[in-house]
């Protein structure tokens, strides 16, 4: 394995991470907040140790698919655990493991807060909170492939570990030119909707956090009352951008460039949007049977299900207190999640698809049991190794999802709270029902329960296999067989050479006698 | 489609749900019930059915994994409407949606009630219930294969449709003997355990009744506290068969034939017991720390592990009452399920041994991408197909599962009452928590709510792709266009022979002008 380029990464994330913590110090400076310094003081401190990190170029560019795994799951954990250092060290979060579990939350969009009194701990610590759901939206190594260049040409690794979906496509030949051209579409979305918030008479800092929050699809919400306090123009100018962040940006790259034909035509959004407008419709019409009016009930329903399905997270309303259908409903579509190559979590709208296919072709194959069939999406085939890792990645998820769901029993919550919990940070989105509703925060759990969540936001935003891979032992068991191969070889090689030199001044001294 | 094959199998079931419903009447006469000649009155009907149905022989012995999946599910559909006959014409169960629900219940051996009070509904009443578990456990298509003589070869696309476990193998040669083999097994066990209760003075009926509901994992009570009457001696002889009957039975085939260390060898029966040792011990514990006292907690956590893993269903207590860890390990055993070729429903030990050996392959292409290794189960290699057909059967079951989850939500029960419900009609439990729990019964639910999980029944008992072949909507329009295109070709040659001979007689005509 090679570790030298792993750590060659991380530093880059590191010197990255430390100058991004300088925009909420900015912040801290207007709004005169002293404990903004931290800030300043981790951002400087992390940035010097990524520069000293950095400075040691790596001996190899080359990495494969299990370095580009481990390398992203490092990075995301080192970036959660230096990101948590200002709520600690500020004191404004007591405890690190509650820090740890806030910053994870934010870097994975999930948008599960331990805070129950978010408005007190200042403007700078929120909208810290709120930009690390930005950076993590689109991915922090999506970011590194952006700006450095890492030559080698097995980049893809890298993306190929951080982006969701059963298969990352690149736009472009150049992985380069791809990370920028998704960079550029997110920021461009991003400030569209910051605009247009502040024309809807939002606060600028309101705009600025609710904009990272839906466009990264996290779900902080920097309001005690979440979003049931802003007007119905600001909520509807939410809920829209909320779903275009879900959809796969591939579309977008195909309006750019005036491809609208076949933007229309990718499969996967069509379904998205169908399953929006279904739940949507249906929960509307409960909820009108609960004497809200039309109107009322369609602003309600429009967003719970622009930001459950997008696994943003955000609420105007307790959905706790809804119909039971309704609750299930939004359950069910926080397992479904958003499209792929999207900023969105959840199992994903195209695995879904390609999983409800293969349950056709297993029906047809009883009809025609000699038709050998590929399953097709956008009219093409889906090679079968993307079939076969959906199904995997589905039986994986199911697993810990299982043993997740052991894990938080262990506390003695009611079953709704406990499987609403694992359901609600491992596909990122951030509140569940009962003990963890909208109206309530994850504050009460213990370390334990806390842990068990923080790996399954992360196993969840990288999509299991990376974080699966770096707490697998066999890999470490076979580089450390590895590296003690590599000692007895240079060992022997050592000895050679002495042998050989001990042999040449013999026969020097031979030489010399003769 | 080969339909009078099928036809000519229902006559069969017909005929043999007729005869075998003389003994729930025998029992009435012994216990001078009135209301049981509605079962002589019922048997002597169908089984006059059955012989007219029979009587026309189908017109080509032939049939395929499609005919077997709808002769199947055609079969079992048929069994529980006849069968529900009784309860509903004494009127012992006013409803007949009731009554439906309380026979696929039996026949599926899931062990759901519909019932408050069974002590008031007579002993016949309770005997034909638990006997329907009997009759279901082992499969009541194998029986037929065990006595009747259906020539053609191809009869194991009827036991593969009936049979659980993601693949079903001959225990010798010709199918007619390995049913009669597996029946023998089972009548074995069955008698065992009747002479065990009775040397352990329950009462007969009571001992028939346990027995029948244990060997066919079902879990029907015929007393209103459930198994909570019973001595501890008592107790423990039903949690033994009871996970006796979760095991593969070739095992028990092995052993017959001495092959010990064979027997010993087969790798799910291994993790089955261990899976059972795992849970026992941690339930002890933790009932222990509710100062329970040891032996007790150690008898009711065995005895409702047991129940559970193998999808029998009894209780002994009211679980839904124990900590909340404990409900959730119940939870997850329920998915799990027996072994495969048992008596016993869920998804299976074996095909969750197979996903979690694909998640370990999976994980180690990481480490060697170009490594082609086989899954293997008792060291063999597992084919292709099997590992395919699982996922498949994973992936439905959990799309079948959240659609059921949907549509009982719609009632409005609470989430934990809705999913252990599906949870456990689905996997042929019995008992779910809450408002389902084992205190409780599922009268109170809506008919639209009883057909789901009567659905839910049928499908999970015949392994999910029977059921959905029936309502597959392409299996039919198959069909019919076929049958469209023979009755034009029937008629294109009725034409030609008209045609033919018309030319005959006008050839004959010329001829005799000749």
């Amino acid at each position: 394995m090679n570790t030298s380029i792993i750590r060659y990464i991380l530093g880059h994330i590191m010197r990255i991470e430390g100058m991004l913590m300088l925009l909420p110090w900015i912040v801290s400076l207007i709004y005169r907040e002293r404990v903004g310094v931290w800030f300043l003081i981790v951002g400087v401190v992390i940035f010097l140790l990524g520069l000293l990190i950095t400075h040691f170029k790596p001996r190899s560019n080359v990495f494969y698919l299990k370095e580009g795994c481990i390398a992203t799951a490092l990075s995301w954990i080192v970036m959660s655990v230096f990101g948590a250092m200002p709520f600690y060290l500020s004191g404004r979060i007591p405890s690190y493991v509650d820090a740890l579990f806030e910053t994870v939350s934010g870097f994975t969009t999930t948008g599960a807060s331990i805070l129950s009194d978010v408005e007190s701990i200042g403007h700078c610590m929120n909208f810290w909170r709120c930009f690390t759901h930005w950076i993590g939206g689109m991915g922090v190594l999506v970011f590194l492939l952006a700006i450095i260049p890492l030559t080698g040409g097995s980049n893809i690794n890298l993306m190929r570990a951080e982006s969701p979906g059963p298969s990352a496509g690149k736009l472009v030949p150049k992985i380069k030119y791809t990370a920028q051209i998704l960079y550029m579409i997110y920021m461009g979305l991003t400030v569209a909707q910051i605009v247009l918030l502040v024309l809807g008479r939002m606060p600028i800092f309101d705009a600025l956090c609710v904009s990272f929050a839906s466009a990264g699809t996290g779900g902080f919400s920097v309001r005690n009352n979440g979003m049931a306090g802003y007007t119905t123009y600001q909520i509807w100018v939410t809920t829209i951008f909320m779903i275009l962040f879900g959809v796969n940006f591939n579309v977008y790259y195909l309006v750019l460039y005036r491809k609208f034909r076949k933007a229309i035509d990718v499969e996967e959004v069509r379904y998205y949007f169908l399953l929006i407008l279904a739940a949507v419709a249906f929960i509307t019409y409960s909820l009108c049977n609960t004497a809200m009016r039309f109107g009322e009930a369609l602003t309600h329903a429009a967003f719970q299900v622009g930001s459950i399905i997008t696994t943003t997270g955000f609420s105007t309303a307790d959905f706790n207190l809804w119909p039971e259908s309704c609750k299930t409903i939004l359950v069910l579509l926080m397992f479904c999640g958003a499209c792929a190559g999207s900023t969105g979590g959840g199992i994903k709208v195209s695995r879904f698809v390609i999983l409800a296919k293969t349950v056709k072709k297993e029906l047809n194959s009883y009809l025609h049991p000699k038709s050998i069939k590929k399953i097709k999406i956008d009219e093409r085939p889906v090679e079968h190794e993307v079939v076969r890792s959906t199904n995997v990645f589905f039986i994986t998820y199911m697993i810990l999802f299982a043993i997740s769901l052991l894990l938080v029993s262990m506390e003695g919550n009611e079953f709704t709270t406990n499987f609403t919990a694992v359901l609600a940070t491992f596909n990122n989105i951030g509140p569940g029902l009962d003990a963890v509703g909208p109206a309530a925060n994850y504050g009460f759990l213990t370390n334990l329960s806390k842990f068990v969540l923080i790996f399954d936001m992360l196993a969840g935003r990288l999509e299991l296999f990376p974080m699966l891979i770096l707490f697998y032992p066999p890999i470490w068991q076979d580089y450390f067989r590895q590296r003690k191969k590599a000692r007895i070889k240079e060992n022997n090689k050592g000895k050679k050479k002495e042998k050989a030199k001990k042999a040449k001044i013999t026969a020097a001294g031979f030489s010399y006698i003769q």
